[in-house]
């Protein structure tokens, strides 16, 4: 059986992966789920952009997104000067990567349906072409 | 007892509480010595500048790096755009950070004696005072 834990590390690797097989680099941060200080699941880049990413793997059909998860993000990225994105992988769809203006706040959390996803989300190669610069938002 | 890639692993984490904690962001890169992808130890930035580190402690008066380390180090860097720096704490002296240009290469591997980190390294506050960017070299 595989843990909560282990099943997402496993899918920020295809990430990891996708993005080195594809000209940019990335690398997933150590213990981003417990540190103290801002930190996103993966950060990745090519020369021009630098993207910071909090990752989720579910088999629901909606997934939430704590508001200190969502905070040390935005932190992280407008420190960094990266552009801040959640990714879902919900069973049988590709990763989808959706901007925080894009994904909706309950006030207690943040949360991202399939149907929204597959609505507003960008797939990780129109997430690589895409030339807006959403920092720092 | 404690390993080496314990004493290694405690010696970043003492850079990333400093970063964090003197108006920075940095984080530790998950599997940095064993990723197959290009991968710095750790990364720290402010809205300005972006740092790539390779990081190594040491209870000796020289340490190594292999000629992979450093050129995975140049090859994140180069496609992240950031700075390339080697940080190396000896005993009972501060964690000096030098530039790829700074650092010797025996052609085998590249090397840092105490004596050349003592003449040509920053300490970590002049690191982050300074406005020469070595971007990609």
């Amino acid at each position: 059986m595989i843990n909560k834990k282990a099943k997402g590390s496993k899918g920020e690797r295809e990430l990891v992966k996708f993005f080195n097989e594809n000209g940019w680099v990335c690398v997933r941060v150590a213990g981003s789920g417990s540190s103290k200080y801002p930190s996103p699941d993966i950060l990745a880049g090519n020369a021009m952009r630098r993207v910071a990413i909090e990752c989720k793997v579910t088999k629901e059909t909606k997934k939430y997104f704590t508001n200190d998860e969502i905070e040390q993000l935005r932190t992280f990225s407008q420190n960094f000067g990266a552009e801040s994105w959640v990714s879902i992988k919900f069973p049988d769809e590709p990763w989808y990567f959706l901007t925080l203006e894009d994904i909706e706040n309950t006030g207690k959390c943040w949360s991202v349906s399939l149907e929204l996803a597959r609505r507003k989300g960008f797939k990780i190669e129109e997430l690589m072409e895409t030339n807006t610069l959403n920092q720092n938002i």
